[in-house]
């Protein structure tokens, strides 16, 4: 769908850009920037009062940073690359969250030296790190969650036990650095609203123990997780808003926090649509197999273990339908896209067709290889009401 | 280990070369080239009269395809880039085998008019296709096999059944191409020399079927698969040229063909280091891990599913070593090297210490991404005897 929203229009800085304007080749990932900002938009709208800052990582194009910068959206960022791309989109350093919970000591640097103040930490050699590189800044720690209800859970690779953020949190005081407060990550595309439940009540708990302990935190990072409109869809974006602030009330009650959220997915990704074309249809064994000219090393990492299952729209016209494999383009066997849940196409599929991945404008692009195979990475078409916006 | 070969050397072209030469920062790809040509001349040397063609796709430096050309390796490629990439070093492109059985029909023409005369298919439509992009080339039709005894496994996705094959190839000749005979692939990093065996008795029995309907099939592809020096060790190249040489002349006795091979690990895997730097040790819940600045999404992807196991070298002095899990540096929770089955380092490894990730020559460079978390692509650095060459 494409948003109504009056967009603000400013000079967009187009250094860093991939954009491919006159040319529709595919494959290629057609980004409707106004899209993103509805959906900037309906997130702040139901999460009154929380700051939301956009993943960077999710998809970095410069038209997009700086479109949302333009109505307001604030940024996650990873390494000091995503600071100078918020920062040309025209944010203030101040205002990132540097989310990376283990960083490499020369980025911290860097960063700081960029303007950037609030890092995330989900370790005490990581907290040792920031108060050397970063000498007082503020500090998030990171707890870790069960990642259920998540197509892409997180859960094994950050995060602390409420316990170990307490210690972290001390020691960050002790180490001259501003205890900010929490963050956690529910996983990214949760379908689930009520996942939020379970961290806001271990992090109100070590809120109370850092007050006991003399400490102010006074601000939590809700994370990610705001799901794109994949196949088999999601609850309403207002669901989400509901039940975070009814979780927020219930467990902080008169000590509620500042509150900020990670969304990249949910604002992304259904701006973008990835367009390829049929290379070819073989029968092998008597299951059709589908070449598209993109694949697992053009953008489409995230069907690895099929986790993530884009919604498909073709040029094919017939009605009726049939199973298929899709596989991409490079000799790679791992280039298969969908293969134990295979997909629904049309019969009369041919070469030539066009195929569209929906809601593909999340981890594509940047996920995309430099070129295996001698196929060159993804590049991005922008579209929609702002293309014309130079 | 570097080999003492005597290198012809030749000028380099180093167009798309994204060599760093003064600087020693980390994640890097060390590629020793002479290393390289010290495999090819083994693989050589092991299957006399069998034409090896390194698989571009494994590594396109330009200075390596230029090295290799120079000592009489010819190349496998995958798309009109990979063949402008074997020009450039200086092979003859219809010296070229372009192996993708299932391509674009643009590339197919492309490839033609560059002067590629050798194509694979496995499949009647691409025949078909061949035919109209491609008219008069020679084919190869791909066999399928099981994979079985390789570390990364192919069975899936390509090849046909002998019948299949036979069927291509009758109509491959009505429609005018050259029926060059059959190819097949064992799968990657195959660890047992007798995997051709049932690929070349099938082959065998194709020819003898072709060879009845009248046709002259000449050549016969015999893939790739030599494996590199990963974690587990491998048979010497000498055995697998013994097997394959017994195995030929049991199915083919006087018929038998002309051979060539298609090697990228089993060439460029030995001759890249990957040396990457730990920039965080963190115990969560008893477990170490261990965080580097190089992770799967700078060209760690055959660390997916654990499949291919990197030795590793560290500078950390400690004698003591006990087990981790080994993480890339991106926030992405699929970015995660060892973790099923942990890694053993020294006790005493460190932020600051190098860790480097022997035989990592082949698909790291390549599957790089173009930058996600705003981490740039894996740069290689030449190294060795030939560093000095221009």
């Amino acid at each position: 769908m494409t948003s109504t929203l009056p967009i603000v229009r400013q000079p967009v800085d187009r250094r860093g850009s991939t954009e491919v304007t006159p040319t529709l080749a595919t494959p290629r990932l057609e980004l409707d920037v106004s899209v993103a900002v509805d959906r900037f938009v309906r997130l702040a709208a139901a999460l009154p009062g929380t700051g939301v800052h956009y993943a960077v990582k999710a998809n970095p194009h410069p038209r997009l940073l700086a479109e949302l910068a333009a109505v307001g959206c604030r940024f996650d960022v990873a390494s000091p690359a995503e600071v100078r791309a918020a920062v040309r989109a025209g944010a203030d350093p101040a205002s990132l969250v540097y989310s990376n919970p283990v960083k490499r000591r020369d980025h911290v640097a860097e960063a700081t030296a960029l303007g950037v103040r609030l890092f995330v930490v989900d370790s005490l050699p990581e907290t040792v790190k920031l108060a050397e590189a970063a000498p007082g800044c503020q500090v998030l720690s990171r707890l870790s969650t069960s990642g259920e209800g998540s197509d892409w859970p997180l859960s094994r690779k950050y995060g602390c036990s409420p316990e170990e953020a307490v210690r972290i949190l001390l020691t960050a005081d002790r180490l001259g650095l501003e205890v900010a407060g929490l963050s956690f990550h529910v996983g990214s595309q949760q379908r689930d609203p009520e996942a939020w439940a379970a961290p806001i009540v271990s992090a109100a708990r070590v809120f109370a123990l850092l007050r006991d302990n003399g400490l102010s935190p006074w601000l939590l990072d809700l994370g990610g997780g705001f799901p794109a409109s994949y196949d088999g869809g999601c609850p309403p974006v207002t669901a989400y808003g509901e039940a975070i602030d009814r979780r927020l009330d219930d467990a902080f009650g008169d000590h509620r926090p500042e509150t900020i959220v990670e969304p990249g997915r949910g604002i992304v990704g259904d701006a973008g649509t990835l367009v390829s074309t049929v290379i070819g249809v073989v029968h092998r064994g008597g299951v059709r197999w589908v070449f598209l000219d993109a694949g697992v090393f053009t953008g489409l990492v995230e069907t690895l273990d099929e986790a993530i299952r884009y919604r498909l729209q073709t040029t094919a016209r017939g009605a009726e339908t049939g199973p298929c494999v899709l596989a991409g383009p490079t000799c790679d066997s791992a280039d298969v896209l969908y293969e134990q849940q295979m997909v629904q196409l049309p019969l009369d599929l041919a070469e030539g067709d066009e195929v569209r991945l929906q809601s593909a404008g999340a981890y594509t692009t940047c996920y995309s290889s430099v070129g295996f195979n001698g196929f060159a990475p993804l590049p991005t078409r922008i579209t929609g009401p702002v293309a014309g916006v130079s």
